[in-house]
C-alpha cells in the first residue's frame, strides 16, 4: 500500500463558524447529521459488542475494566443522540443507514477468545480517535467541540496494551496470530467504510473536503484512509505486532 | 407460601452510627464487605446480561434503552467498587464469593427473546430495589447512603412496563408464557439467594437482624424473603401477569 507521508490533522484549524451559520446550507447539514449518525450507532455497537466480549474475561478485573469501556460508549452515544434531537434531526432514522455496515464489520470481525477481543478493544479506539481527529478540522465550532468532548473521553484501551505483550512475551506464537488478527480488523473497517463513502455522497465530500468542496474526490478519500492505515501500523508495531 | 403483611422497610431507621465507629466490630465490618461484594458484582453481572440481552433488540431505541440500563449498573459497580477500596478492601476478592451464585441466576434465567429479556430486566431492577431498601435499614449512615444512592438511580426499567402490557393485548398467550417467567426469575432469585445465606454466616446476620444480633435467625429471612416475594407478586399483577 503506497505511504502517505502527510500527517493528520492536529484538531486546529481556521473557523469555518457556528453550526446555525453553516446549517442553512442543506448539503452541509446532511452531512453533518450524517456523521453524527454514523458516529452515534458506532458508539452504540460498539458498546454491545464490548460488552459481548466481556464474556471472554479471565477475572473480575478484566470484566470490570471492558464494562467500563463499554459504559463510556454508552456515554458518547447519549451525547450524539441528544445532540442529534437538539438539532431537530429523527436520532433513529439517522442512524438507520449506518446500522447494516458497523454489524457487518462487527460480525466479520467477531473475536474468537479474550486476546483477540483486548486488541479489537484497542485497535477500535484508536481507529475511532484517528478519525475523529481527521473529520473535527472540518467543522463548524459547534459539532466540533462535540466530536473533540467525545474523542478526549476515548483511550480506556490502554490496559489492553500490558495484557497482549505479555501474551507474546509468554508465548510469541500469539504475536503471528494476533498481528493477522489486526489486519484483519483493519480491512474490514476500511471495506465497510469504503461502502459507507460509496453510498452517502454529502458525508464524503464533507470528510474529504470540507464543506466548500462539492465535488467527490477519491483520491482525497484515498489520502485520508492512507494516512489512518498508517498510524495503525505504528501502532501495531509498538504492540509487537507486525501489521 | 404464607403470606407476611409487614412492610417492608422505608428506608428510615434510628441511625446506628457512622462507618468508623462501626467497622471496629469484625462482624459488623465483615457483613458490610460481603453486602458491598455481592452488590457490586450483582450489578457488574446486571451489566453483562444486559447488554448481551440488547441483542434482542427490534431496533435502535430498544438497544438504546438497555444500553442505558446497562450503563447505570456499570456505574453502580464501579461505586461499590471504589467504596471497598476506599475502606481497606480488595474489592475483587470481596466479590469473589458471589461470583457462582450470580452466574448461576443469570444461566438459569438466560432470556430466549425481547419479551423475556424486558420482563427480566424489569422485574430485577425492582427486586435490587426491593432489596437495598430492606438492607438500608440495618446498615451505618455512611454504607447506607452508598445504598441508597445506588438505588435512587434504578427504576430505568419502566420503559418494559409498556412494552410488555402492548404485547400481552396483541396476543393474550404471550401473558401466560411470561408469568411462567416471572415465577421462574423470582424461583431462581430466592434459590441462590438462599444459598449465600446458607454460606455467608455475617451477611445473613446483617440482613435479618442489624449488627446486634448475633444469633442466625431463619425465620426472620424467611420473613424478608416473604416480604420481596409479595411485592414481586403485586407487580406482576400490576403488569398484567399472574404470578
Amino acid at each position: 500500500m503506497a505511504m502517505e507521508t502527510q500527517e493528520p490533522g492536529d484538531g486546529r484549524t481556521d473557523s469555518i463558524g457556528p453550526w446555525a451559520a453553516r446549517a442553512a446550507d442543506p448539503q452541509y447539514r446532511a452531512a453533518v447529521l450524517d456523521l453524527l449518525g454514523a458516529l452515534a450507532y458506532g458508539e452504540l455497537s460498539a458498546f454491545e459488542r464490548l460488552a459481548e466480549d466481556a464474556k471472554f474475561a479471565p477475572g473480575i478485573t478484566e470484566k470490570a475494566a471492558l464494562a467500563r469501556m463499554a459504559s463510556a460508549e454508552y456515554q458518547h452515544f447519549q451525547l450524539l443522540h441528544d445532540r442529534l434531537a437538539e438539532v431537530g434531526a429523527d436520532p433513529v432514522a439517522v442512524m438507520e443507514p449506518f446500522v447494516e455496515p458497523l454489524e457487518n464489520f462487527h460480525r466479520m470481525t467477531a473475536p474468537s477468545d479474550w486476546l483477540e477481543g483486548l486488541v479489537k478493544a484497542y485497535v477500535g479506539d484508536a481507529i475511532a480517535t484517528d478519525f475523529y481527529r481527521e473529520v473535527a478540522v472540518r467543522l463548524d465550532d459547534d459539532t466540533r467541540e462535540l466530536v473533540l468532548r467525545v474523542m478526549s473521553d476515548t483511550g480506556h484501551a490502554g490496559f489492553a496494551v500490558e495484557r497482549v505483550r505479555q501474551a507474546i512475551a509468554e508465548d510469541p506464537r500469539v504475536g503471528g496470530r494476533l498481528a493477522l488478527w489486526g489486519r484483519r480488523l483493519m480491512g474490514e473497517a476500511l471495506s465497510q467504510a469504503q461502502r459507507v463513502v460509496a453510498e452517502r455522497d454529502a458525508l464524503s465530500n464533507l470528510l474529504v473536503g470540507g464543506a466548500q468542496v462539492r465535488g467527490f474526490d477519491l483520491v482525497e478519500v484515498g489520502k485520508m484512509f492512507n494516512r489512518i492505515t498508517e498510524t495503525h501500523t505504528k501502532r501495531m508495531a509498538a504492540l509487537g505486532l507486525a501489521s
